[in-house]
């Protein structure tokens, strides 16, 4: 086993198709949106690259018994309607900092092989509170970019992220440039502390406006509604632990 | 000294061997297991190779005195009855994620040179609990595996191990698949706090159905007994201090 | 993406020039110094090489959108009057061990290119208090560099830095002597609790002496003041604070 | 600069030399060992290689203003009595896993350069408590070598050091038996909570009846009796501390 281990699972033809990347990261938003895609695409995608890496965790995911190594996985998809896609996606980010930019430039490879000249790197960036209305925040290899954007209901803000991007969504951007590629990362606001299919939905709306093509977000609204129950019952035993616990007041009688 | 130095110390003519792994994990129990294997098949065994690593820790082990370079060792096993064995065992695992890429595919090597395509990686699943029944939970790399296993007592659970197998046991899973190999985990429930020799033998006791040994148990047994001493002793001592320790009722009343 | 990635922006010929290395470190005042410089020299200077590696974080900056990958650059600069400089910055550090001798080697070799022999690495030494005058004290490849040091205002302790100097700063001494380099630190003294432009402005005033250049400190001074109103703001609310909480003699009566 | 990078100071012929090894490690006793070596036979030893390497940490130390790069380094002695010997001494120990094994391969490839067959380890091993007699635990690459060293007053322990020995010194054992070397490790007993002359002496003295040299030690005894000063003052603290703080009983009555 090198460092990659790329299997070339299917070859395909694609018209300048787009990567769109949603690796596990804030709230999950990136491969939530990635995987609602695949959901929604199914009949449209093939598998057509795995990629093996010692970068990844050395870990098997066990389903009903079967093992299945450590991968992340790059779909094609040529949708009767608006533009070819390769959708990437896996369950591990690399385990080190060398290993993102192992991987990315492998990701990048692959783009470069099925003719992608265009990025979308998909995440969440975090609030630290509930969130109403989800925002999509932007960054952007070029300046050129921008107005289309715009226009799709991406916002741009002059200090965020604080912090700059990290990962393979960060590299994308940074070493796609190096390549002369056009790369987005589209960040949904998101708490930062739950898995936020309504933020993946954000984001996916914004990817529909600028891609033109139309989604049903039937099965995402659903596992959003499930989420909705986790935290109204966080929340009830929030309140229920502040009814039981001594206030300030309370205490300052004691003694 | 390269990242892996690997000693030829006898060769040796198998037929069609089973690669049993035994590395140190939860519970000792994969270890426990291979050890009394290979006690158990002192007398049909030879030492056929030692992997030495930067992989492992910058470590000797001393024994009265004589010092040892940590290493892995496989040992050649052609009982009168049932199939050649190649078992692995050693103190350490690999020391980063990396490593276990590394070392897992030098076994795999080694497996394969000696004419192997089946291999079990076996070891504990904690459970958190201290077990009465123990059962041993299995994970393959193949559907095909399914009836033969499950014939043997082992259970496949739809979610367990949730988080996956990590590590050279997952990697046997994970890379054997890649080559070929048909590959079977089986992990004996184990409370996951102590060594766990009656787990071991419970996972023995399935490699003994599949692969048609007959197998002692003797000084497993006890072994079990001396750890059901110690266990007594923690659980006495808890006990003791319960009574010892001032209740909540206790410290109301104090000041 | 290599360990190293070397953008050559421009090419120049410069005479004998002297690299000034001010990356991220304690009090960020190596960082301040050279960002001070490069913004008073800014019609004189040119950036020539942009410093991309793995060794560094895998990150982006992100300002108004637009994204940047994290990267050192080193400036060309031909003052009319006193020494060529290349001046050295960055935002990180190498996130490894291993990465600082990758990243110091790449930093001479492109110093050697220009035809560099001398350089200065700036930065802070941490007193651990809040300080009134500020010294710079000083360490260097060779003991015939002391005099012009200390005529030029620098201090030689005999135990400071008590832990030696750390990062690139510290290599660029280690392994610039290793090239025949002359290489001298200066390290501006600092509390090491936030950034310091004073000790910045320390360091500049040595460089100064020693490089015959004329330097404008307003705008240092100005977020010398902005860090005052700060220093400022935290020390009244620790004073509020200490009122507001109860002594020790307010304690003993409590109960 | 190269993973390794050694500097051949100078070239000596040796006549089947000694390797002592004394990096830093437990209560500093071999570091101790070592120094105090160098120190006695001063005018009998001569620099001979330094190791530089990415292994160790990217740092210089300061002494009065000069810099000096962290390195490992080789002193050849020829003696006008007993062996002739090799002495290595450093600041650091590798910063990884890795990293010991790539300093340890490359100090016994300049041991064999040197004709070298032989090596001793010097060390501390831990007792968790201030000690008045300090025994020299052993081991060794080959029972072979048990009686000399027994008759030089080392003791070897069915059960110690119950960890193996790491590092350098575990490395020395255990890839110099790969190589035909007989090494063995001299672990002076040291509480392992301060720097420790007299387990230092003690080890000397072990090497000084197998390697039929004659020491003087006062420079190590006044540094033994500015350490017992320092125990001293710790457990006068120690003691003030205890008259001082409330003991259970008064505690009893607080409220």
């Amino acid at each position: 086993m090198d460092e990659l281990d790329i299997d070339a699972v299917a070859e395909l033809e694609l018209d300048d198709p787009v990567l769109v990347e949603g690796l596990p990261g804030v709230g999950h938003v990136g491969k939530l949106a990635v995987d609602h895609l695949l959901e929604e695409l199914e009949g449209e995608s093939t598998l057509v690259r795995r990629v093996y890496s010692r970068e990844f965790p050395p870990q098997v995911t066990v389903e009903d018994g079967v093992s299945e190594l450590t991968c992340a996985e790059i779909y094609a998809v040529s949708p009767p309607e608006g533009r070819d896609l390769l959708l990437l996606t896996g369950d591990h980010q690399a385990q080190t900092n060398d290993g993102h930019y192992v991987l990315t430039s492998a990701f990048l490879d692959i783009a470069e092989e099925f003719g992608a000249s265009e990025a979308f790197a998909l995440g969440g960036i975090p609030t630290g509170e509930l969130i109403d209305e989800y925002a999509v925040v932007g960054a952007m290899t070029a300046e050129s970019m921008r107005e289309d954007l715009e226009e799709a209901g991406v916002e741009f803000r002059e200090d965020e992220p604080a912090g700059g991007i990290v990962g393979v969504s960060g590299l994308l951007l940074g070493l796609g440039a190096r390549r002369e590629f056009e790369v987005a990362c589209l960040m949904g606001e998101t708490s930062g502390y739950l898995v936020d299919p309504k933020s993946a939905r954000a984001v996916l709306e914004v990817l529909e406006a600028v891609l033109e093509i139309d989604l049903d977000y039937e099965t995402l609204d659903e596992r959003a509604e499930e989420m909705e129950d986790v935290i109204g019952k966080i929340q009830e035993m929030e309140q229920q632990q502040q009814m039981d616990v001594p206030t300030d007041d309370d205490l300052r009688y004691i003694g």
